[in-house]
């Protein structure tokens, strides 16, 4: 059993569910200490974070993972136990051996492996980990950033270990995120009884054409680098459960990803023109969760690209899709962020698993990564 | 004090909430069975109805009315005590004073009155009480009515209590009502991330359009005896909570006020050529609470209007709108169907009342249109 099996075990062991890491930062802190880094706790609230650092002055790489996994569901509707690891038809199953437990050994052996090889690279290489990125992720990596932009901690290149595979280790890598906009609607009416709509204004009525308008909307065409927008009403409420009711207000929760082809700026007003133009009475709460980033081609990117091709003869993708992760606390301090990790298929599923040989080639990518950024040839 | 005065004051003392009779039934019955009237206690479930009736073969009168009264909500709301009668500036207070205890204490004082100088009149006259007409009304009137249709018990004519006078007790009288027709509509979609809606399908966008198409439709013009049908989504509710989720299916609820310009199943038709005309994936539960009723130009129509022109000097507006009746329970039977009772505004408020002055008409006004029906001149 290799290395980077065993420690992606080890950790699997751990129940570390979201945002409870379980120990696994100090497992990985003890193997790093040992072999050179710099190891910081950075706690903040209930979410443990590590900083491991190695090396001086001159550009920063970061490998970003989380040790937080989401929960199992019920154990019974998997094949094996979710947090005792076993090997099976070449899979390594277990919860978090693919987001990211797989990912998160697989940077730990590179990095080791690295720093023995190189003791004397250019710049520093890092580890930051979370125990909060698949939870609210307000004390994780977001809190982490902050700290960075107060103590001066510059970052110039950040990859991501998230599962952004499709069908073969390495066939897609992400080069940025949409962003997400979430806004809560509220729609004010009067209420009445149903038998005399002409002394109430029925909130659901007024709100209906309005809805049907945004849902039909085009926002934008997207751009080069990103889908068009897409907005979706995840959640409609209005009434009081009596049917003879009709209800004073209605409540929408909506979403936007977007791109950079819209602003943020630009989608709240369009939208807000929609409703005013409809004559509604409303308010609108709104939560900016993600803002857009975009990592353009540059040392990172042809970096990745280049160990693929090495390495695995594979020209990937570069894409832009999916939800948002934990590299868009980090694009915003300037850094380049690409992210690459294995198959995604089975990730927040039962039966969640990696295949043997794309978790025994994560190391090789990871430390040639490093040395193609860090190491003069 | 005069006699219908202090019998409302004792049925108001009688904390009757729906569907609690608290003993009003009782306590008319023991002064109805003095008057030489025959009465019958016709319970139901948890519910109390009562039947009293005078006289023999030949048409029947009938004065339907409820003991049940809605809840006072806080007391603390009402200037004095919702269930301890108070009369202040001339109005009698308290929780059923014009809905409906005022008029089922004329009814009874009318009655007994009637039969005392009319012990030989033609036909037979009766009094219906139900202590359901305020809740869900399953095992009242609606049940009753099913037992007359079983016995054969005929009615030919129905004076319905309730408060109908707008301004001026007696301005408007109630000659008919619409019917309500509900549905419990439910939209499926295909739950899935709101950052990859192309795997989902959003019931919310897809419903939309539909219900906005209906919500501005005109289902009909209405005619000369009813206002043109009105319809109301009275619930509406999509969505898991989470902000990130797109929901699997949506479920609203709606009601139809129609007269007899369209049929329930007419409107049932056109509303469901609406939902697949827009590719709904839909199912309906329907429910008819109550078919519209219309009662012609007829013997009871011309007593209760001569008795209005003669007694107060009003021609009343005779009116199909506001909500439903128990009256729609007796129309089926073949009755003809008049509704007339004090002023409305207060009904249903805290510190409901009726005014002295109406409450002592009353009994004058019942008892002339029993002369009417059932006295030869």
């Amino acid at each position: 059993m290799s290395d980077v099996v065993e420690l992606a075990q080890e950790l699997i062991r751990r129940r570390s569910v979201t945002p409870d890491d379980a120990g696994c930062q100090a497992l990985l802190a003890a193997r790093l200490a040992r072999a050179g880094f710099r190891c910081t706790a950075l706690p903040f609230g209930e979410v443990e974070n590590l900083w491991a650092t190695h090396g001086g002055d001159g550009p920063v790489l970061v490998f970003l993972g989380h040790t937080d996994v989401v929960p199992s569901g019920p154990e019974s509707a998997w094949a094996s136990p979710p947090f005792e690891p076993v090997v099976r038809d070449g899979r390594l199953y277990g919860r978090g051996a693919a987001d990211m437990k797989g990912s998160v050994a697989a940077m730990c052996v590179a990095l080791e492996d690295f720093v023995a090889r190189h003791a004397h690279h250019a710049g520093s290489v890092a580890l930051l980990l979370t125990s909060d990125e698949e939870g609210i992720a307000e004390h994780g990596v977001r809190r982490v950033a902050q700290h960075f932009r107060e103590s001066g901690q510059r970052i110039d290149w950040c990859v991501v270990g998230e599962p952004s595979s499709r069908e073969r280790l390495g066939d897609l890598i992400r080069i940025g995120r949409r962003g997400s906009l979430t806004g809560t609607l509220r729609v004010r009416g009067v209420q009445g009884h149903v038998a005399y709509p002409e002394k109430a204004r029925n909130p659901i009525h007024q709100a209906a054409p309005a809805l049907a308008e945004l849902a039909a909307m085009r926002w934008d065409a997207g751009n080069l680098a990103f889908p068009p927008t897409s907005f979706q009403i995840s959640n409609l409420n209005a009434g009081t459960g009596a049917d003879n009711v009709i209800p004073g207000t209605l409540q929408a929760v909506f979403n936007f990803r977007h791109g950079t082809a819209s602003t943020p700026e630009e989608l709240r007003a369009r939208l807000e023109s929609v409703l005013r133009r409809h004559g509604l009475d409303y308010q609108i709460d709104w939560r900016q969760s993600g803002t857009p980033f975009l990592t353009q081609d540059g040392p990172l990117r042809r970096a990745v690209c280049a160990v693929l091709q090495q390495q695995l003869g594979i020209k990937p993708e570069l894409s832009t899709g999916g939800g948002t992760s934990d590299g868009r606390f980090i694009a915003p301090l300037g850094a380049e962020v690409v992210e690459l990790g294995p198959l995604n298929a089975s990730i927040h599923k039962v039966d969640e698993h990696i295949a043997l040989d794309e978790l025994e080639r994560l190391p090789g990518l990871f430390s040639a990564i490093a040395e193609r950024l860090l190491v003069t040839p």
